[in-house]
């Protein structure tokens, strides 16, 4: 293992702390806005969600001065335990950003600490796509695998996001190098968030709760409370606890040549990312008029980590289906569409469902990429139709468009927004960098409950 | 690596739901109610450190109700963010319970986790000390060696401290084996706390996070907030994250038969407990009435652990200090005691100490125990003292009697409660499981100011 230079931690924070606008590029800015819509759509479409009513009642027992917006619910809260619930309804759905060449899911955590603190302190919008743009950086660095490689029990995303929300938040209350410091220790010290939560509400709570980690560490270093100065490359620091270092200061090198916002890409399905090019494929196949009552076996071939996370045959809940390659293939091919609906109890216990689900078999092709996928149906008569996918829908080689990414917003706020409404949000966030108050935007995705 | 057998998560959970008071014998309900009157004492005597000041500010932004005492402050709090709170001030001093046999300070999460609790549910005496019990074994047995070894990088203490805490409360709730079972998983994937924050104010945060994590994970849990139920054996879980199983079936073996509370044991000296050997021989020489002015070398051997946690020779702080052999070498053999005082700034930049600091010198003995050491000082007409620790004052062999432990606490308390008010705490403290309502002691560790 090379020895960490010296000083990493402080060097991330000089970078972070010295950040000017014009440090990031215009096209930076438009994905920042587009992470910011589709985490704001996400939230919408989860803030109904079993998980979120129950960590409301839970810390609406402890929350302070109704600083801040719950997505989707009347109630305000504190501005923790807001950043708390919001987390858990932008992840719940599993219908995150996602890094294009790493397991993360950067704005998870980060959006929504960044809106919890826009409603105690003065943000513009400008700044915090800018904050956005920086809490993604470092998020992606660390996760980079030319830094370090890390124990597979650690869930990638929640293992940094609380790095990622207090570089965020520690910039946007503008805080200087050695606070960044303190704030970047604070929230290392806190980073955790398990794989095995794959199945439970604890997984998207590692959102909510890595989101309110780093709020707090960002807060607590502007109050003078010290971190580790070396948090992040020590040898009892952030890399040498979840994993091993290869090139820590991978961390810092050519900072602000390429942001790592612009590799981001946004989910058509509201699953795990890594069942996308099957359902892609299956959708395919679909579309081009096969009968599902035809259809004898379905044949999957799948990158190895896809068959790791979702190779699971039998999901007994909406939260281990997301995870099911099984699950994703069978409403594919009957309904030709996988959404949010997909996903619901009835939808798991759907007779046809569970059907075509004993059909797919699936294997792995260690040759394929993580968005690469093969579909083949064998029919009733003996004929197979077979579907090779390169590149799933919503990769970075087939992004979803501006248009398809608002039509996914206003998809997932019906229910919670008017119509009306949602245009209105949705054209907010395409202009956030205008706002001289960023909270605005979230102020307005309380719904319809909002006005009670 | 062994594989886990199934269903550890649960087991523990089983135990800890079907726990009675006739499970736990009088001498371990008597180390439990020392263990709360070490704590509360640590707590009094840290709670006006600038670190605590801090995080009451940032806390206090976001506070709920007032439920719940701040240690020595008058304004209350929810009982989250008093668990916080209350947990830097009874870790800052580093003058924690630690288990005889295992790095872990196991009270340091879980008693102010159960007291925030107790301030907003019914908890009587004789529970909150058959909860504490729970919760140390629970943390003793995940972090013995039989279990599993984990990276050195993770503090111990705080790396099982939530599920410690969530244990202790889960049962103090009366939750049934499943709520314990997610109660345990939602904990688990909190889990975190760096080695590398000790010298920052982070590392007492550290105390106090685990301490919210924790009951945070039994209130989510009461509300039907899912888990993992395999949260600390399985695949993608705790045990695999920190580092590698050895025999997690160690877990529940033997349950109850000699219960880990027994193995604790309560710091004489304000610091990390590897240097007590070291500070024991140094006030045994002293107080034969060694001149200082005459010594012109002191020379140690410790265990290896002590060298790499403390082999610090020029602290610049307060807490770096406390982990250091040099400091407190110097201040014992000068001031003949080594109390809070040793280890405020001007005892750290006092000449008489920085002199003496530079006339130590220490070396490793790989035969030495943890609590062993030898101490030789070389005068300045070439004669030598010797004097060789087997056990230092406090360890299991030579333990704190229950009048030290009293003292201790008083000397604590002094200048946060009078001195009346000390004493009838102490005596609530020792009687405690007599009270209907826990929540009274710690409600009179508010202090004067608690009065305005």
């Amino acid at each position: 293992m090379p020895e960490a230079p010296p000083g990493i931690t402080r060097s991330l924070a000089r970078l972070i702390s010295r950040s000017t606008p014009s440090d990031i590029p215009p096209e930076a800015f438009h994905q920042a806005r587009r992470s910011v819509l589709n985490w704001l759509g996400a939230a919408l479409g989860g803030c109904r969600d079993a998980s979120v009513s129950h960590a409301i009642a839970m810390a609406g027992e402890f929350s302070g001065p109704p600083q801040a917006t719950v997505i989707g619910h009347a109630a305000r809260m504190d501005s923790l335990n807001a950043a708390m619930v919001n987390g858990i309804s932008g992840n719940i759905l599993d219908f995150d950003d996602t890094h294009a060449h790493i397991v993360l899911h950067p704005s998870a955590s980060i959006t929504c600490a960044l809106f919890a603190l826009s409603e105690i302190r003065p943000i513009d919008g400008r700044t915090l796509l800018h904050a956005l743009v920086l809490g993604i950086e470092l998020e992606s660095r660390l996760l980079d695998p030319r830094t370090a490689s890390y124990r597979f029990a650690w869930s990638p995303t929640t293992s940094v996001a609380s790095l990622g929300a207090a570089a965020a938040c520690a910039f946007a209350l503008g805080l200087d190098e050695r606070q960044v410091t303190w704030a970047l220790g604070i929230a290392a010290t806190q980073a955790g968030g398990l794989r095995e939560t794959g199945g439970s509400m604890s997984k998207a709570f590692n959102a909510g709760n890595a989101a309110r980690s780093g709020l707090a560490a960002a807060l607590l270093a502007a109050r003078g409370f010290t971190g580790a100065a070396t948090a992040i490359e020590g040898p009892k620091g952030f890399i040498a606890a979840f994993g091993e270092a290869r090139d820590p200061s991978f961390l810092v090198e050519g900072w602000g040549r390429e942001w790592q916002v612009l590799m981001n890409t946004y989910k058509p399905f509201p699953c795990g990312i890594v069942t996308h090019a099957v359902i892609d494929g299956c959708l395919q196949l679909q579309a081009e008029g096969v009968d599902p009552g035809r259809i004898r076996s379905v044949q999957l071939a799948v990158h190895p980590m896809a068959m790791r996370l979702t190779g699971r045959e039998a999901p007994s809940n909406p939260l281990e289906a997301k995870l099911s390659l099984f699950h994703v293939a069978a409403a594919a091919l009957l309904r030709g569409r996988v959404g949010v609906k997909e996903f619901h109890p009835d939808s798991i216990d759907d007779p046809d469902i569970l059907q075509m689900r004993a059909r797919v078999s699936a294997k792995v092709d260690d040759g394929f990429a993580t968005d690469e996928a093969d579909v083949v149906l064998v029919l009733d008569d003996g004929r197979t139709l077979a579907r090779h996918v390169d590149h799933a829908l919503g990769s970075l080689v087939r992004p979803m468009s501006d248009a398809a990414l608002e039509a996914k917003f206003i998809d997932l706020a019906d229910g919670v927004l008017p119509r009306t409404d949602a245009d209105a949000l949705a054209a907010q966030a395409w202009s956030i960098d205008r706002l001289q108050d960023a909270s605005t935007v979230i102020r307005a995705s309380a719904g319809l409950s909002g006005r009670g």
